[in-house]
């Protein structure tokens, strides 16, 4: 960490956040981008882009590498931690990175294609048995059974924990290669198909037909839907609700590229991203 | 001309108007740009543009100049003839170009920062004694007294015509080396500096103090503003009111870039061009 408290706190790496951070630097702006260890898996796999203006006929990764040695001529702090919750307290914003509580005026969401959901129900189930923090709602199933959804080995200490205090504990790994885990857990290697349950969750149904009775369900290191992220952020139809001048419905957060809506497409978010870069920059020389 | 009926007629050379041009393209619409002598005059004269991502420190001229290439790799069509009175009539636009008349599906606005008038009451006084159109409006001044100002050599016509039925018809040139002009007419030399009236127009004052009488005042070959360029454009603040499809009050018709407000800056116009292009695109396709 460069600063005490930075000016911009921008999540993601892609077009949208580098294009925010190159406008705020300009702007002698504080930036931190807090990106991925891939920026824009979407573009990164793109065999030819043809419709960004300047770059006739070039290919996502070559697009994506100009990009960020872009933002490198500029010596842009980048972080390819990713970001966990956001607290906000008078006017001052607290984002979780790794270990860290790093600190800034202002927020740029350009965390690209919405969040997709591991189950299909997650919303309806959700504080209903389902949750994304074991460590978190632990207590509450002390000696009931739980089941643990992983999409990487950091999910991995959460198994551990609550075998000390559940009755039974099961772990389905959406990786390969899962570390050494408690002996007391029983490891499930189906694919999670859908939730049981009526009003709370009462088990989980897999790929191979087999129900698992549990009371307790986590999903845990997926994607985080933004308005999760920052309470109280407004979505409309899937996406951050955005004004012209990019601003969400919080005061002092911008949202910019794919995450606001269609089209998904670079010069959109490219564009997006600068209109957020400069409102955030404007926003915080104001609070100054 | 190509066809017989565009899909795209794009207002605008520039960074918003190519952009448009080249999504459309891809989407393979066919389209007309309508430029003029020079693609965005502000872009052509920066010294340096730095936050275009993925082009870090270029001249303003050499960044035209790649996009310009860009949609000539693509075979777009550029004229660059300047766009006169557009009308609508059963979702087919006619727009007059040069002495053509050009018919297309939809409209992309590109024209860049909003007009700026030549004097600074226009507004105030168009409609009583002041026009853009002298030998529309010419026959209302017969027998009077009447001064023409000409942005070119192309208003030269309409001060013969007007000295053929005014009783006297002072031409103020805004250009060097005017051609020949009906004797009648009186060339005034000096700039002008306002209008003189109450509710109508009496006169106009010159930069030298003097005052000349007259009751008609025509300001020609100027800019054209978007909403006369097509009659019941919403404009809001000086721009061009659209949503964030783009989209203006007018079914079909959609702006991007400088038109639609600040700020006044490439990645802003290159992505609004994108989401201009492809949702008129979209349009025509659901009409055909």
């Amino acid at each position: 960490m460069r600063h005490d408290i930075y000016d911009l706190a921008i999540l993601g790496c892609g077009p949208a956040g580098l294009s925010a951070a190159i406008n705020a630097t300009i702007r002698n702006k504080k930036v931190i981008v807090i990106g991925a260890e891939l920026c824009s898996p979407p573009l990164h796999k793109a065999q030819k882009i043809d419709n960004y203006l300047g770059f006739p006929a070039i290919k996502g990764e070559d697009l994506l590498d100009r990009f960020m040695q872009h933002a490198q001529s500029m010596d842009i702090e980048i972080t390819s931690n990713k970001a966990g919750a956001i607290n906000e307290d008078a006017g001052k914003f607290s984002i979780l990175v790794g270990d860290e509580i790093i600190q800034s005026r202002s927020i740029v969401i350009a965390t690209g294609i919405p969040y997709k959901p591991t189950l299909p129900q997650e919303e309806e189930f959700l504080g209903r048995g389902l949750g994304y923090c074991a460590t978190c709602d632990g207590p509450i199933y002390r000696g009931k059974d739980v089941l643990l959804i992983g999409h990487s080995s950091e999910a991995e200490p959460e198994a551990d924990f609550m075998a000390e205090i559940c009755a039974k504990v099961y772990y389905l790994p959406l990786y390969k290669d899962y570390g050494a885990i408690d002996s007391r857990v029983e490891i499930i290697t189906s694919r999670p198909a859908e939730i049981i349950g009526e009003d709370f969750v009462e088990g989980l149904k897999l790929s191979d037909g087999k129900t698992i009775k549990v009371e307790g369900l986590f999903v845990l290191g997926g994607e985080t839907a933004p308005d999760r992220l920052i309470p109280g952020l407004e979505i409309e139809d899937k996406h951050i609700k955005v004004n012209r001048r990019q601003e969400t419905n919080l005061a002092g957060v911008y949202a910019a590229g794919d995450c606001t809506g269609t089209p998904y497409q670079v010069a959109k978010s490219v564009g997006e991203g600068q209109i957020a870069g400069l409102n955030a920059s404007n926003y915080v020389s104001g609070k100054k």
